[in-house]
């Protein structure tokens, strides 16, 4: 039954595929809140995919999660990132917070269908949290903040006044105070809505916060490499989107090069181009299977997960990301070259996919996940990030 | 004085570009056409730059135009390119014509501070010439015609009806039955209004008609090299101008990477970037320079220009073309791992270095034109492409 | 139990792998033939690892065949490549001939402790086979006949006289009229024997001959794809073991180079290329054990495997092959950036990884290769190797 | 004139080469010390090139050495490399010295003939010198003294053993006390006698002694930059030698492949890769001639030298360096993929290009001269590296 019921998820996924490619041209050139496509989301019933059945989810694994991540990013990678990272959002009680909050938060989304955003990232931001009679008072501003637009559900850091590990809280988006000020203008990514959000004197009761705290705990670390493990897959689909439009574009629409003397399809560099092509993305594709896998292997020890297991974990990710930047970036560079100067139409849209991954690829830079994985090559364990345990 | 003149063009130029710098990343958005910067380069003079001075020009050589694409390109490389290709049209009576059409267009174009534009690309045509008693007529529509928009002077070419070489005529632009569609939309050079013209039941004269033919003849076929030569220029100042802002951004912008312990501009892997960039840069100058100097060269020959220089005149271009291809194209995708996340604001623009390059890059294919330069470098000469000799 | 016994073979492997690593280096300088170390792949019993138990064999799959080909390639690739090719002649009578060939060959081999050679390549030869009473006379010379010295068993193919479909045959090495001319002497694979045979007036007994024949058999089919599966590991091997030695001399010679002001182990450039070996090995890897399990569960399809399962085969075997070759030489060449310039000495011959895989990789051009899977790419199948079915 | 006698230089290096490549092969395998080929350069009159005429020299210039160096290398690389730091050795009292050795050194070469070798790399050295009465007395071992052997005259530096800065010196190679090991044995560069040179109580007299010492004098720094300028050539020599290598190959060995269809020197994947080739050598020959120019001109300079200067030149060298080792690694790699198996045979020697550039390309590493370049690219100057100024 399970193996079926994911089928039914992979497909509806398929579906919601199809419907977002016939503006998504369209509406990366518009930019600004997807709001009717975030609506397919919620209707699709695919945002409790990861929630237990016994919270009223779908009860799905994050490998069923990230496949449609990969298949949504052919397409629209701005939708799949929303959509990957609700999933990162939702599960921050489960690892941040008590069992209570676990339970709480999986089946209030599950019941309301919250669609979840951040105001999160650490490395941009001057908010701060003071503590007050019954919780805190947060005021600053943050950027970054993707998905908060038209979600129901913010999870927020900050730091604390008072010193003290990271402030990180649970609040609905229409608190009073929360400002979104939906300015996101990058040339890539353009409906993640990854602008910023200010927040004046908003209040978060104590109830709100996840206060679990232990540098110790490999599961919690987890967190942190979710980020890199979605992403990596929706690089994947974008390299497999770009892919999927070069091979439809030479097989219809491409001319013969005068000097070829045969037709696209036939052209000798045309074909060891696909040749390059399709080594490079089923070796990205290996890498990308496996680590989902030893994700979700690791993900289910919960506590009992040790250090061994987790570097593996963080191994397989970072290999898998470093791989995907690395094939997507070339692809979706070089199709064009394999293509001809009409493809450079803009109702074609084809140059999103550049556009896309060199937005995404920047937030960690290539060079110093290849550092890390050096490491790991050379000394068998990975440095910890101290900006995660604080 | 041939020396202080050419620095005042250069300097020109140098006022010129800083004036484009200041919209260029408002009017990529845009699109259209640059009907204000037109003017400004009309204004400018250096319309006349390589017209003899006995016909009222400023007698330069294709080293200064060269130059002056190249810097022009460093900002705005649309406006670079309607610059270069108005003296690839300019020359073309010189080329096709007879010695009197060549005195007649460069003197009038001299008078009248005419801006040429062309609808001469002979791959994306339906244009038909017909015999009439005082000349043709002409119908038809022909696509990438770069700079008919607001040009003054067309340069056409179309198929006889009656068989026989390539029809090409020199016409006014705003002669009865001549439509600009204005529809170029690509996501690159937007503002080169490389779009469709149509032809319906234009006339031409009999003196209008350019009518040298001869496949034996070395500097006529040096018309083919041209657009080569001049996009080869124009790549590198996309490559230059790549380089200048992510030099300034790192020098001023960017922020340390926490993982770093340095701030950008000490940080190693930004550094060896920064170092292989340059490697780069320098090389594909050398091999630019030596393409314009051996253009200059072959020009000055006129029909005295033999097999020999025809060929390393080749060899030259499309050494410094290909170079420069690879190099922009690295550079203006790379140039954003060395910068960090915000760097891809819309506000900066600096995804259009990479639009326009590969936008431009392929009009022909990189793949050929090695082959062309293996074929040269195992057997010592060029084939003849046939296209160009009808 | 299965399971058990593998681990037994693996471990056996292991052994002789760390004792041909005692003189690979000295051994790679001499040339020749491996005399002493194909004694002692005889005498581990791993020369019947294929054979089925019935017939006297361990019953093993390729998938354990070819982890050991990649783990005696880390040392010695010269070895690796004899016992690799070993199981390719081996099967040869399964694939060619008659069923009771097939139970004949791998009953006595077994039973004999054979070591199986070739002359059989069709590309490198003039080997002509005349047709006589009681079998055939072959005449003429045959060029890269890996492993015929030494060898107690040889499969070798000629032109027939009478024309027909090429001539295979199965025949004992001390044949009267063999000549083996011990001619081998290239830069890389320098105990690989592959120089020339010779056969004057050989005689080829009617049961020698292996006459199965049918282009549309695409069991048959998975003999040409054989090599390819057995290199593409080997190159596997050879890029492991130069990634090991970087790793050990890194951690225990290196010293630090005086602009770096760190130890080479934490050196930024050498922990980069770490993590780049890292992530371009392990994507091979997985597509290595990809194409092992393919072609395992092709082979246990026998007279059944159909055309999609064949592509898809031939798929896995290339994209495995050309990933490995692209990796191996890269990390085979790179690897000194790394180490300095007292890692050239003699005594670590660590030049030998690329002279191995440099010689190894041009007997089938990388570009044709990548030619191949584009078709697959962009067309759904492959062209059949019209040699191969002759 | 000075053209005449250059051309004549040239002519005589051009013989030499012819010479040198007859055996060039079989004494890369042997290795050891190039006896009767250091006499044939002697004979040449080739080691006082650089020479004043008014110290009986033929007072040409780097930019004819560093083109002799470039052709020898094409074909021999370890005697260019004992040809071009001949030179190196010859010009240090001139840098280091006072006046008066200045023309003392200068003046006996010439008369003598003198072939200088070195014992003078600082990093691989446990050699010290103690005061005594009358000079000094040197023990210790050194390694990397390319040229001791066969040479008359050393350039030796050491440690003092009563501080200060490095001891420099020259003293006649066969000087009691001295002995060179002749131990030298890479997988590249085998001729080049790089071993180590023990000194035992060898006695130094005040007039050997090279005292000048001025960190500020940018005309002394260039003594640091003169190895990469020569090796930077040596390995554009590697390349250039390579590819007329492959030419030959392909115009009159190679077979063609079966699936190409048309003879190897039409293949559509041969043609590209000589056009690659094509480029990258032609860019980076521009780059070796210019870092050439600018080093004779600094070198004119004399103490008049200046800071703006020295650094145009360092870039000059460290980029044309750069450039060539990337090249030449590339080439001497990939040829092999435009030939084919055969081309391995050891016969040909064709993978002394790769081995020897490997083995060079070590000394400094390629990450950090892209580092440096980086800086400059950045910053506008290089930062001084402290170990040649002591």
């Amino acid at each position: 039954m399970t193996l079926k019921s994911t089928e039914i998820y992979i497909e509806l996924a398929e579906q919601l595929s199809q419907r977002l490619a016939e503006t998504a041209v369209e509406r990366d050139r518009q930019g600004g809140t997807a709001i009717r496509e975030r609506e397919w989301i919620r209707e699709s019933g695919l945002l409790k995919l990861l929630i237990p059945q016994k919270n009223g989810g779908h009860g799905e694994t994050w490998i069923t999660v990230l496949k449609i991540v990969r298949r949504l990013a052919e397409v629209d990678s701005s939708v799949a990132h929303l959509f990957g990272f609700h999933h990162l959002n939702l599960i921050s009680p489960h690892i941040y917070g008590d069992q209570g909050q676990k339970e709480f938060y999986y089946t209030e989304t599950a019941r309301h269908n919250w669609f979840w955003g951040n105001a999160f990232n650490p490395s941009v931001s001057d908010v701060k949290a003071m503590r007050q009679d019954n919780g805190f008072i947060i005021n600053g501003t943050k950027g970054f903040c993707s998905g908060a637009s038209d979600s129901d559900i913010l999870i927020v850091s900050a730091e604390r006044e008072d010193g003290g590990t990271m402030f990180k809280a649970v609040i609905p988006t229409n608190r009073k105070g929360i400002l979104i000020h939906n300015d996101w203008d990058s040339f890539g990514q353009r409906q993640t809505d990854s602008g910023r959000v200010t927040f004046n004197q908003v209040e978060v009761e104590e109830g709100e916060l996840l206060l679990k705290h232990d540098p110790q705990n490999y599961f919690m670390k987890l967190r942190g490499t979710l980020p890199k493990l979605i992403l990596g897959h929706l690089y994947m689909g974008l390299a497999e989107g770009a892919f999927k439009e070069v091979k439809k574009y030479t097989n219809s629409l491409s001319r013969m090069w005068h000097a070829s003397g045969t037709r696209a399809a036939e052209d000798p560099y045309n074909l060891r181009h696909f040749g390059d092509y399709w080594v490079q993305l089923t070796a990205a594709k290996l890498l990308s299977d496996r680590a989902a896998e030893r994700f979700q292997d690791a993900w289910d020890m919960e506590a009992d997960l040790q250090e061994g297991q987790y570097g593996e974990t963080v191994e397989a990710i970072l290999t898998a990301n470093a791989m995907a930047t690395k094939v997507g970036l070339e692809i979706s560079s070089r199709m064009f070259e394999v293509m001809e100067a009409r493809s450079t139409a803009s109702q074609y849209g084809f140059d999103r996919y550049w556009r896309n991954l060199r937005t995404h690829t920047l937030h960690d830079p290539y060079d110093y996940k290849l550092k890390e994985l050096g490491h790991w090559a050379l000394n068998g364990y990975f440095k910890a990030d101290a900006r995660l345990d604080k």
